[in-house]
């Protein structure tokens, strides 16, 4: 892995970490491409009704979450880092074209090593303060991102993706 | 230049472009020595008492501003964009480590283009809406980032920074 820019600081940041028993290209993949993003980024019965990706440095993703009794969810972030099997830095704080946004809440970092056949797989949600990380922590951040990482794990096992 | 993430919108943001009769490489090292930037980034008589400046992108440029009262006024801002003598792009909406910040505002992005012995040299604001646009014009923008530039200019011609 490239040294990271990232510090974290357990008073302001949420850390999920995991071993999984799939190659990390395809968990690069599903990370990275709308068609197959949305079959896992939301918590079942929750589901991702679009999404396109712009999969660079200052480009945009937009996706909207939909609700069990039918409510969307729109949701946009900005690329920051995009290091191909190794990172990903996205963040809510800015748009497309590095945009403000209206109201910034986290920085999320994915950072993904190879384990044998399987990946070392680090979520990291950095927040400005300390309001903000325990307001994700009751949302549920870790059986929220843990879900939908173990639905990611059973979608790529599937072979719905190739190999 | 390489082709830019970056796309402006005039009900939104801001800019300021000029020929200016200094190389472009001294530009951009005004624009990224702290020992430097302190000499021309305040307008006079504001100045800067501090500073410091982690070149990369997530990396951070701390200053102190100071007012002609002596009121000392802190900044932090994120790298987002470093490409030597091109394009700095740079936002107060990320602290360093790309930590979303508390009152993000704007979005500055640097062009600098290679003109005979001379810069092109483009400054834009990029806002998250047209409310925080006119505050940052009603601030003074155009007066404010045409009197630095010009004091940078200068700066650059008494020849302090070498050649």
């Amino acid at each position: 892995m490239t040294s990271s820019i990232i510090k974290i600081n357990p008073e302001l940041d949420l850390v999920l970490e995991r071993e999984i028993d799939v190659p990390v290209e395809l968990v690069w993949k599903a990370w990275t491409t709308p068609e197959h993003l949305r079959h896992w980024f939301a918590p079942k019965p929750w589901s991702i009704t679009s999404c396109d990706i712009d999969l660079r440095p200052g480009g945009a993703i937009n996706f909207v979450m939909r609700s069990p009794d039918g409510q969307e969810f729109p949701n946009t972030q900005c690329y920051l880092e995009v290091t191909p099997f190794e990172r990903l830095i996205l963040t809510d704080a800015l748009q497309g074209g590095y945009r403000p946004s209206a109201a910034p809440f986290f920085t999320a970092v994915l950072e993904l090593g190879k384990n044998g056949a399987g990946t070392r797989y680090k979520a990291i949600a950095i927040h400005g303060n300390a309001e903000n990380r325990t307001k994700h922590e009751q949302m549920g951040f870790q059986d929220g991102w843990g879900t939908v990482l173990t639905q990611m794990v059973e979608y790529i096992k599937a072979g719905r993706m190739g190999s």
